[in-house]
């Protein structure tokens, strides 16, 4: 059965002091979710504060995008981090997130890792258990946003936390429903108009190529569009422009 | 006339990954206020975490200690930042240390500026103006701790904040009613009788000998006991010790 | 008397991890000297190596971008160091820099104060000294780049280290020869055939006109041009241009 | 055959502006090797130059203790680095403290790798590879000490460089030659007679007890003592008594 409405999600605030990843403002004009960077792999105050605003006075969900404390790596190198430690980074997190979405009259309402701890969490207990550690403590309404099938999803909704599945319109999919690698050939989707398609086959059939081109059986209540290529405003655009004329409706998970 | 009753805060959690300052179980013991480092000029997640969870369980209130993100200068050089920044930054702080004390079961209670920040609002408007901001918008009903007669506290107090003057037991003071700096002889006050002598003088008699021995009026509703000598949980325990032997009841300032 | 020859140096390497300010590759086609920031307030490893490759191979002179650990700050945020501390930090980048210089069958030749560091020994006699001991403790045959007129030049000069005099092409001055705040209007000349102009009068001529329009003499052995704007390669390589048409010959300063 | 002389290793310079771990000071009076960390896992510009200073005044032998960029974790924690990164990083650390230990009227004579990098390089061809890469580029008359039958030590061997096989008098082994993890019961020999007992067997006799008592041969050019623990210069002092008394001669590995 074809979904008639979906949330689409992407990374923003990806930046740090002087340095800048993606067009923020031009993204944040196609989504109905925000993953905030929280300042460990990207991301500073100012940064975070500014984006808490704009999320906020445009109506779009405040999530915080946690990471391992990697700036150097942008948190897309795995870390071995103790678990005691990434639960405590993870409230660290959050709490500062919080507290630029409550000054701009929200709150955050969900948490999605970010790169290498994303990664982490589609197969390790430790660490799912650890970030939906930190999850229930801060806040057990708020949702957790992952990949369908990934130990992270599965131990949240243990927890009784809600759990979000989310498909890639500009990832390429590996049969057995992980995302590609980054350095695998066809792996970024970067024509608007291919993601786009892929977006639509993924909404309205629930079935999308594979990197084989294979189909492959999706279910996501959010699309995520990365951020921090140089064509990510444009592929928002296009997959925005796509659903809507197609009749689907764009609606954030969070209430 | 003098006062029966006083608070005790010091500054604790300055520390830094594998490494440490002071003896924070210790100088818990002796305190009634525990001004929290907030990962900027020092502590960590894991850092603060434990030391809200155990001054919770302590009675002891918690405070931010807020401080220009300097890791390598501990927070004590001059640092030329942006007030919309500042305030991001302390936003920022609080929200993360926020975090840990809900975990707790508590919140933070007040906000106290560190090292060069903590000097440079004793006379700057516009950066003391940027701190009391950022406690505004987080929360009204927390206090600022800090010199009395500081533009800090002035600026805090015109914007409707609770302000809580302090008096340093183990620091000198200029004739000024500054603390001397610490490259000056006598500046620091390393024996622990001396400090608890100096703490029951200006509790008491709200009169202290300044730096050159005369004597110097001071009013305060905490003391400060340093915290990252090798000597301040002694300190702080003998200061402790002479109070309540006078009869003073230490009491924390925040409800 | 006119100039008929003259280095051109642009700041380069100004990232960090995944973040990246400028076009390194185009700026470093129209440069005979490149100063290479050294990770403290801008640079890694990997960003160093492959710019000291890429200047080696290409001619370019490599020069030590020398600043303040602040990489939040980029840099550009004034920062009390201790002389002592800071001549340490200047030696540390150096050797790191010149680690890579070696690598790629080249060496460092100069050394150029980047951003608050520039600013404040243009007037300040210990953190000038600082830079200096730095430079001839690590290597007395090392040129150093600068205002003419600052205490930096002056410095140095008196401690038998080469002085190189800069000017600025996309930059307007101040009556009193010091550049204008980059907050001021028309502080930064974005057009290049504006800075190309400019570059040609301060090189033919000796004298450019200063923000008021007023002719302003100046005296350059390189120009100076940006790196971090949008426009930066487009700049440099019309300054480049109009200079070589002109007849006037690019050489670096340092043999 | 038993050895009539050894090397001492210890690590040193591991703190961070405000913070310090171990007593340099105590421990350089009794090591002819001083292992200084560079400023990425630990170490800082101004431990560095004043570290080197002093090595060098007391004859002791300056090398490069290279680690992770990771001050959080101390380099103790798992990173997966780029080989080419990690092969940059490396020869950034080694060109920094190289400027110290030249201002120093010195230079460094050999690298040793810290922490979880210590422990990858033991069995992993790539890092190993990555980090030979960089000793030999940066100079290969750099030796290179780690762990007897570590690849890190083969590879080394392979590519020309000298080779220094260390044994621990302050760790327990496991069977397989390996040190016992931190974590383990009995894995950390505190008692300085203990420590001392096992470096005169494992210099004089070439063998020692493993964690279950049972005898394990061991050669090794030097001995490592740790530095941050809290009685790691009485652990030095107490080995280098037991030495000399013995009558070996303790001699640094490097000319």
């Amino acid at each position: 059965m074809a979904a008639s409405m979906v949330d689409i999600n992407s990374d923003l605030g990806e930046g740090f002091g002087a340095w800048r990843l993606g067009d923020d403002d031009a993204t944040l004009r196609s989504v109905t979710s925000a993953n905030i960077a929280c300042g460990f792999h990207a991301g500073d105050a100012a940064i975070m504060r500014r984006l808490c605003a704009d999320a906020a006075a445009a109506g779009v969900r405040i999530g915080a995008h946690v990471g391992y404390q990697d700036l150097a790596g942008f948190g897309r190198r795995a870390l071995e981090v103790e678990p005691a430690r990434l639960t405590d980074e993870i409230l660290y997190q959050l709490g500062a997130l919080d507290s630029f979405a409550r000054v701009a009259g929200d709150r955050i309402r969900y948490v999605k890792p970010h790169g290498a701890l994303y990664s982490r969490v589609m197969d390790d207990d430790v660490q799912a258990a650890a970030v939906v550690d930190a999850v229930r403590l801060f806040d057990p309404g708020l949702a957790v946003l992952g990949l369908p099938g990934s130990v992270l999803l599965a131990t949240a909704g243990e927890a009784g936390l809600v759990t979000v599945p989310e498909a890639f319109a500009d990832r390429a999919y590996l049969p057995n429903g992980r995302l590609a690698p980054r350095g695998l050939g066809g792996a970024l989707i970067t024509d608007p108009e291919t993601a786009a398609e892929r977006a639509l086959a993924i909404v309205t059939a629930g079935q999308v190529g594979d990197i084989h081109g294979e189909p492959f059986t999706v279910w996501a209540r959010s699309l995520c569009i990365h951020g921090d290529t140089p064509g990510a405003a444009q592929i928002a655009r296009a997959v925005r422009s796509r659903l809507t004329d197609a009749g689907v409706r764009l609606e954030a998970f969070a209430s």
